[in-house]
């Protein structure tokens, strides 16, 4: 491995063979030729690896620039260039493309412009950036970095080796563990949702719980998680959290589950482990998930689901007019189904 | 009422039959039992009152460690411990857990990294915290509190007793009333989304409105209210609103209405009074939806509901095979719906 | 043209006339009165020009006290006051509105409590807000102005005479064209969310790409756009975005598109040029949408649209009993199908 300097961050170049190496596959072709970075199939060149993992692109492959191939055994022999063979191909797309990652240097040192309480720890090797707020009792891990603006409220405390980007707000006592990932505009511990109706007026019922969130936890720009009424909203260790995504009071997300963008997960929700949960989906509150369960896009679930499996629901679209018709016809659904069964009773002498 | 101190909060505990009083409750059990806090009946230990309102929950009542719980008269009979009996025991735990939260307490004061015009008004006792802006000819009413980083713009007033959390944005002109809670990331204000198409080229209309926001009203984290185009977006009193809730310009929303995360409101739509809007719902601009009208998670309105009542739409998810050939019939419901006309036709001689 | 200043922004007044003529309209009645703001027809007075585009508002046209209104040349005879006429009222309205819209007056600065890398270029004619960040090779643009608190990353840019609200996130690298507005809380350039699976782990993989937004783009309050993954994020000229919509990494969006509040665009699709997408659609990754493709509100797109046209999804609300017999039936639709068919195949012989 040869270390470079660009652009004041670390770039990495590797020889074929030693990627090969590091991932576990199989190597086709020249061992020794440096690859520097990835790219995409019809978009490479000298020095670059690129990787087929989605079908869609496959007929990019012949006329690929690229002086290597990250790919799965069918394709192998296909591959116009030196090859890196496994069955996860995107896995080791991910591999590689860590490891030429340029790795961005933070200085560890506290902004000028950072207010930070004198009751707050901070690691010696923590980096804040400029305009962070960090409020009494705060807890800032080793070797973590704060972006500019950032605010971490009283007695809260993220882990070591965290990336938290600019305009995060981690409130009062929430806790996010190791090297968490926080995306900008991400609000962690607001108040969850919680009212009572009297007689026509709604009542704010005081949120007590906090927020525990594990190891490698990442979480995409602007997404909410809210604070529990009584007790802890969870987030377990190596979730993957999109843009967006609103997680309600009491929330309870199990290990390893990916949620994407626009997701709404209400109150309550128990969600499992290793989970997939598509763009936009709604999940109620007050129910569970069980684990291994994969949603789809747009599903819509109003109650607990038992069993692993694919779940879905929603409409895809079509042209208008046809949806009209359709739509329609839905409202008379049920008139539908049951004139459906008038006629095979008489037709039938079905009872 | 005894207050102690507690993390720099104040705490208070109560006398089970001090508590029954203040809440206008049935009292079973020992009325000198002092409670200090609430708890889930799951949960709670001694010195915890717990609340029994969802029957998904009525399993742990025999079991539970709390020294009293708050429940409906057809539970009194099971409750093992000490009761506060009411007809609606989620108000009561409101009241409770209400009684029972540590004040928070906001010194009175001015950041010195805020940057206050000095136009604006800013009560004596309000605290404004650190790196906020107030721009000039805003005001910022008695006892209200910003949190750090929070923005003020031009001539935008909020009311006193408010409770503004880091990062709020209120844009130029705004205007909030007293006791507001406004939780991080929530921007006001922004224009309005007003455009006119050019022959393929989209020209902007200034948004010359502002946004008024009665008293009571709370704000979930990271939603936005966009100001009007000719005249206010307005949010009467008490209306509640969870987070990333989208509310389009010239939108109003009637009073006590409460709107749950991930809404999504359509310019100039009127929204009566009183109404719930579950999360995820969906609401077309131009259209008015009658008092105490209620919308189940994920409804699509496109058109105005005159008539209180309880309104849905939505798919509920299926396992994905079922749900794959579903769909694809839903894609046929108009043909089915002429082909049982047909075979109505031909087996019942129905025109 | 006479210009007067008002609560220090200078404000435009016309004669009716003048006014025909910058936007091409026919002028029927007084060329010579005096207007100088746009109202609603129905809270319209004197000064007050007024416009009538949508019909839902034409009652509101006879007894207007507006001083003129603009409208489509079928409703001229009915109109009791002087009236621009044009076929397009609503275009005729917005360049009245922001030829009569008062200029805000941005005084070339670098706020004090503003933190400018010395490297980043800051045009002499550009303002930044108090507590901005600017980080190392930034570049703002002529005329530009950054609200306060915005984050402008190592080497991103945006371009002149761009108009940047409050708390908004330019990550590192990403270029913003000329003319832009972006408003609060919009987040440009955080990772897109990348990861593969290593037996029920999660791997994160680094995101290469940038963000290129074009130039005339506006981006509504609390918005995100991902960076690409290899390749760029791109959102071409004159595309405007409103509240809360998410844009994946590697989203292509066509020059000239406007997209409303609430919609999520995943990873990779590609957008055609002057498409409407409507609020809260959501349209699937890795896909493609022809040029001039119209989605209506709530559209779920899982798949290519090759032609261009309108296209809907979803289902609107029905009353709440209603809604259940019809959806209990959707889920036996496959069902019902086979049994229509067999009665088909009995009665009418069919094969």
């Amino acid at each position: 491995m040869t270390d470079r300097l660009r652009c004041g961050s670390r770039v990495s170049s590797y020889r074929l063979g030693e990627l090969a190496e590091r991932i576990g596959a199989r190597m086709l072709g020249d061992p020794d030729v440096i690859i520097d970075r990835v790219a995409a199939l019809d978009a490479a060149g000298p020095g670059c690896i690129a990787f087929l993992s989605n079908r869609r692109y496959r007929p990019y492959l012949a006329t690929t620039q690229a002086d290597a191939v990250i790919l799965a055994p069918e394709f192998a022999d296909a591959c116009p260039v030196s090859a890196l063979v496994l069955d996860n191909p995107y896995l080791g797309y991910a591999r590689v493309a860590t490891l030429l990652s340029p790795t961005v240097e933070t200085t560890p040192c506290i902004a000028s412009s950072a207010v930070v309480d004198a009751s707050a720890t901070v690691a010696p090797d923590a980096a804040v950036g400029a305009h962070c707020v960090i409020e009494a009792d705060a807890r800032i891990g080793a070797g973590t970095s704060l972006g500019a603006g950032s605010f971490v409220g009283q007695g809260a405390s993220i882990g070591p080796h965290g990336r938290v980007a600019a305009r995060v707000v981690l409130c009062r006592g929430v806790h996010v563990g190791a090297r968490a990932i926080i995306h900008p505009g991400v609000v962690v511990g607001a108040d969850g949702f919680g009212i009572a109706n009297d007689d026509g007026i709604w009542v704010k019922i005081p949120q007590f719980g906090g927020v525990r969130i594990g190891d490698d936890v990442e979480i995409g720009a602007n997404t909410t998680i809210d604070r529990g009424a009584l007790e802890d909203t969870v987030i377990e260790d190596g979730v993957k959290l999109d843009n967006l995504i609103q997680i309600g009071h009491n929330v309870h997300v199990g290990a390893h589950t990916a949620i994407a963008a626009c997701a709404a997960i209400g109150g309550s929700a128990r969600i499992g482990r290793r989970c997939t949960i598509a763009g936009a989906v709604s999940i109620a509150g007050h129910l569970e998930i069980a684990d291994d369960v994969h949603l789809t896009a747009t599903s819509a679930v109003p109650n607990t689901i038992r069993e692993a499996g694919v779940y879905s629901s929603g409409m895809p679209i079509q042209e208008n007019r046809a949806w009209r018709r359709n739509v329609a016809r839905l409202r008379q659904l049920d008139e539908m189904a049951r004139r459906l069964r008038t006629i095979e009773r008489k037709l039938l002498g079905q009872s």
